[in-house]
């Protein structure tokens, strides 16, 4: 990159010109199945980001909390006192797999939760859905990728966006999506620092 | 994994016992230098997450917006109608740097981002500040890294969390983050389907 004001200009130039070209090629609309997976920080909280973009739009969309039900956690207070009205929230889980240790019972509570989630789905006055940590759930075989993997493809309102999250993805749930990201953790707190879990980072 | 539930079970009481044994370790508190970069979507997205976090525990947070200022955002749009008592919220970019297109003003404004962001950092009443695409004005010099380096090491209150984000983030940031996630690019809708940015998605 160039320090010269006049020749950064002209870069600039060339580079929005190439860049209008590219973007008036980028016409269409469509509702995403976006998942977020990977090691490192950042799934839930990037789907509770496009929640308040939602909200933010006026757009109604839906929550439904696949694992972390026990705990509290701020972003679920503020949606549930402040937006109950344009964002529907279901905290299905009882919390992680090794805390409730009830294999039946955890199954019964992701299948509940799946129901739900279709039902949200389905009703097209939602313009997203975040299905949080519903990629344990499935990596575990609460639930069956193959059922949720034909009603995403079959069923799906064609402009809902369903976002998914949660660590190890399965393939089959990357095949079919049109946004992956994969959050990669480079360094954190709790494993080079012994700094816990605090309130506004993580809950 | 095993799907017999007395085998889960046991499992789990050993994974529940190991984790608890690890999380035991972990009690430190502190203000954290969190990035977000990565060539992937939801760097600025997680951010927001969680400043809907901070907002809900009832922690004062505030937002530094330095390059996407020019366009509307439902985040902002949010932030600022409901919100401004408790997440004050500054929106200093004019736009990406092919648009403004004018490496002086891009620099002054970066400038002054900076600037309000270190009163706001200082200012230990914010519990968490968003500094979003800052790394996009580090990348251009627009700032000095080394005074960035030198402000979030020597003058961030200690029990403050600040969170830079935007893709080819520098090394010296990185060395001195407590906590650093790469959103790694697996699939995106603008480049593989032609789709363009859509409100509750991107912004």
């Amino acid at each position: 990159m160039t320090h010269d004001p006049e020749r950064h200009t002209q870069k600039m130039i060339r580079i929005k010109a190439a860049r209008d070209k590219m973007m008036a090629t980028k016409t269409g609309e469509k509702g995403l199945i976006i998942v977020h997976t990977g090691n490192g920080k950042g799934k839930s909280s990037s789907g509770f980001g496009m929640i308040l973009r939602c909200i933010g739009n006026g757009m109604q969309c839906a929550v439904v909390q696949f694992i972390k039900g026990s705990m509290p956690s701020g972003e679920r207070s503020l949606l549930k006192e402040r937006f109950a009205d344009v964002c529907a929230f279901h905290t299905m889980g009882e919390g992680f797999t090794w805390e409730t240790q009830d294999r039946v019972r955890d199954t019964e509570m992701a299948q509940a939760a799946w129901h739900k989630a279709k039902d949200l789905i389905r009703d097209d006055a939602n313009s997203m859905v975040l299905l949080d940590e519903i990629n344990i759930a499935l990596r575990y075989d609460y639930l069956d990728i193959a059922d949720v993997v034909r009603f995403l493809t079959e069923e799906k309102p064609p402009m809902t966006h369903v976002v998914l999250t949660g660590r190890n993805a399965k393939p089959e749930l990357i095949e079919i999506a049109d946004l992956v990201s994969e959050m990669k953790e480079i360094k954190h707190p709790f494993r080079d620092q012994g700094v816990k879990a605090q309130p506004g980072v993580e809950f």
